[in-house]
């Protein structure tokens, strides 16, 4: 365990007040790591690195653990994330602490829609709609919420457009720290309420997307942020490990194998490199056995920056305008899309699209087929397994696992042509006209 | 365990067509016996007492089990109601069947809700939200899905104003059964939507919900309804005993031990009465030790013929027209009225209502203290439950559970009210001038 005492830009706010230093137990998280140029800070809500800019992710001390032991101790685990506490960012008594104890989530054996696909090798979904506020995001936001205990800070924030927001308000309301969460002024209403209802402060922000993340960026900046943890800024780091939780389930309810193929959605990226790093972490520890594993992103065709560069053979990512109706994709300079390019080709993946029109259609067969209902992105992930499946890239004779992150409830827009097969008057009669007999 | 060779009414829809009598194999589920003269018929898609038109329900031999080996079983089974297979009318190899696998929701320690509402014993909220359809019907389709596959039924139907028509889609989408579920067509597009998503038959009635259950009552008796198991029909003695897993759940997660209250919502009431029918059997069967309970009944005040009844004394509940906004539990005539009445009278608990504004305020409550966003039914049994402690009926100091049924996700407009606390420019001086720093 990495226990250590580090200077804190944040100790003003310990309600202690007793010390300009803090002790940081963050259990097997011994420091943040640049990306970019391997140098080290100590843990702190810092986001990137001091010499070149960088972004700051967590580095493990792992070195004490027995694999079976540390095998054993999963197993005895919750049904939530915190099965996997020795391997995240967060202290050891993290389940005894209020917030919402997500994951563990189904991984569907999908056998209906393998058979849709053409796929022969064993189909799953994970099917992270099952998380408290049905999105993946309650996954990352609970990291980022131990991360905010242990540096001191009293209110939870971040910018939005909608799953994120919902999560952090969530969490927030059930740990007890005030919240203060920004999106655009002019989100859907459902949206709204969903973010609204936990009662935390829900600032609109005249203008877009951009103009709110920048303005988060300026106040992180000025003492009327101070206290202040944006999971998804100034907490990134910490925020960001929750996606390995998704590849330590996956591997799990496989019973601790890694999986052939596994197709991922892709927005900033991020989710996508930190099931990469669980997956090598499972590795290294010995708790699945090394094989060539390969990584798809899946993005949609209206936000495809990642995509349109994977295809093209470049290693830089170019930003587009978003225009798709997958709007928890619609980053259009997705901040770790080279990373992601590095993933795909070195796993022999690829990185694929498909348009609204197919988002749509994969909705309803994942729906049909399995009695699943997927938000948008969902649809990104089934539709790209689908294309790469018929393009002879997805091998269909392998193991797949594909990612729905999001619950259909919150995008019900996407399928709004959806309705009444028929109607009819309350008698055997029209209900036999209407040839339902 | 109680297999057994009946004569069926679906034969005919038998696909492998070469029995006129069927082998019922329905687990631990011995007969079927009337709820009101004790008459006992053989396992069938019957709902009726022959002799006396009162409610069948299942009897079960549980006499072979050893309680140590039970528990031990259960606890070593899958993180779903499957768990519970030996004490359900399904098959033991239920688990391997392609079905949604509800259950195993959270128990939710409500330390600040409990803080809100005064009490001190302990209050917990089992939280059925997290359900794959998110409430708490995806437990009762489940099971009876499981009996339409042993009858031979082909078409999985039901009546439904929202709820269960999604949870039937889903499980008949993924189980590879048709559904035609009937609907009144003029129902929130929303609801129609969730409802249509899974692909199967959505059929709106020109006319209320009472219409359409006329129209399925019917449809049962006629040819054209042959091969059709109605979940909540001819299929409703197995559908109802789907509640008595939330029993087996609560006190499971509590230890194996029986709360000392329970708040449960009332719609037609067969889920309090199956709530104590499953605490009735975990007692006889040792897995808790005996002591006192109480049961309280939950209703809106705008449909609340059982709480009228028993405030009044009475022991026939009177019909009443709904009007509330807690729309699934809007049942003007429950089926289990007068039981609820005999158990709240028995075990010492009571019947209360609150208003639409209660309701509302109730939902707030809730997912401002624990961040759980409830549906109308859990502003219902939260606002119960605070109106009881204030009225001195429910004890503080006891440990409480109360029951959310659904997720606020279904019923957005109940809090469409909520919103934005503040709509700011992107600059900190506006941040400033609105009070947020």
């Amino acid at each position: 365990m990495a226990v250590q005492t580090v200077a804190s830009s944040t100790d003003s706010t310990d309600s202690t007040g007793t010390t300009s230093a803090r002790t940081v137990d963050l259990g097997p998280a011994a420091a943040l790591s640049c990306r970019e140029c391997g140098h080290r800070v100590p843990l702190g809500p810092v986001f990137a690195c001091e010499e070149c800019f960088g972004p700051l992710e967590v580095a493990y001390d792992f070195s004490s653990y027995d694999t079976e032991q540390l095998r054993k101790r999963i197993e005895a685990g919750p049904a939530n994330i915190w099965r996997y506490a020795p391997l995240l960012p967060v202290p050891a008594d993290v389940a005894d602490k209020p917030n919402l104890n997500p994951g563990w989530t189904k991984l569907v054996k999908a056998d209906n829609l393998a058979g849709e696909l053409g796929i022969t090798g064993g189909l799953y979904v994970k099917d992270d709609s099952g998380n408290p506020t049905h999105s993946f995001k309650d996954r990352v936001v609970a990291q980022a919420l131990e991360a905010a205990r242990v540096f001191g800070f009293t209110t939870l924030s971040c910018s939005s457009t909608g799953n994120l927001a919902g999560a952090v308000g969530a969490a927030a309301a059930r740990a007890g720290f005030r919240s203060c969460v920004f999106i655009p002024h002019d989100l859907e209403q459902g949206k709204v309420v969903m973010a609204a209802v936990y009662g935390g402060e829900l600032v609109g922000i005249e203008g877009n997307y951009d103009d709110v993340n920048r303005f988060c960026s300026e106040l992180i900046g000025d003492p009327a942020g101070e206290g202040w943890g944006f999971v998804n800024v100034n907490l990134r780091p910490y925020y960001a490990e929750g996606s390995k939780t998704l590849a330590y389930e996956i591997c799990e309810q496989l019973g601790w194998q890694l999986p052939d193929q596994i197709v991922v959605p892709i927005a900033s990226g991020s989710q996508l490199t930190k099931i990469d790093k669980g997956l090598q972490e499972l590795i290294k520890l010995g708790l699945v056995e090394d094989k060539p594993y390969k990584i798809f992103g899946a993005q949609a065709e209206g936000c495809s920056p990642v995509s349109a560069a994977f295809k093209a053979g470049h290693d830089v990512v170019r930003p587009q305008k978003p225009d798709t109706i997958a709007k928890s994709l619609a980053i259009g300079n997705p901040a770790d899309g080279p990373y992601v390019l590095d993933i795909a080709r070195r796993t022999g993946g690829a990185v694929e699209d498909v348009t609204d029109e197919q988002i749509v259609d994969a909705i309803k067969v994942l729906a049909r087929t399995e009695g699943i209902f997927a938000e948008t992105a969902g649809g990104v992930t089934v539709g790209v397994t689908r294309k790469l499946v018929e393009n002879g890239v997805l091998d269909p004779s392998k193991t797949t696992v594909v990612l729905n992150t999001g619950d259909g409830l919150k995008t019900l827009d996407a399928v709004a042509g959806t309705g009444l097969t028929a109607t009819i008057r309350p008698s055997l009669e029209s209900f036999r006209e209407a040839g339902l007999a």
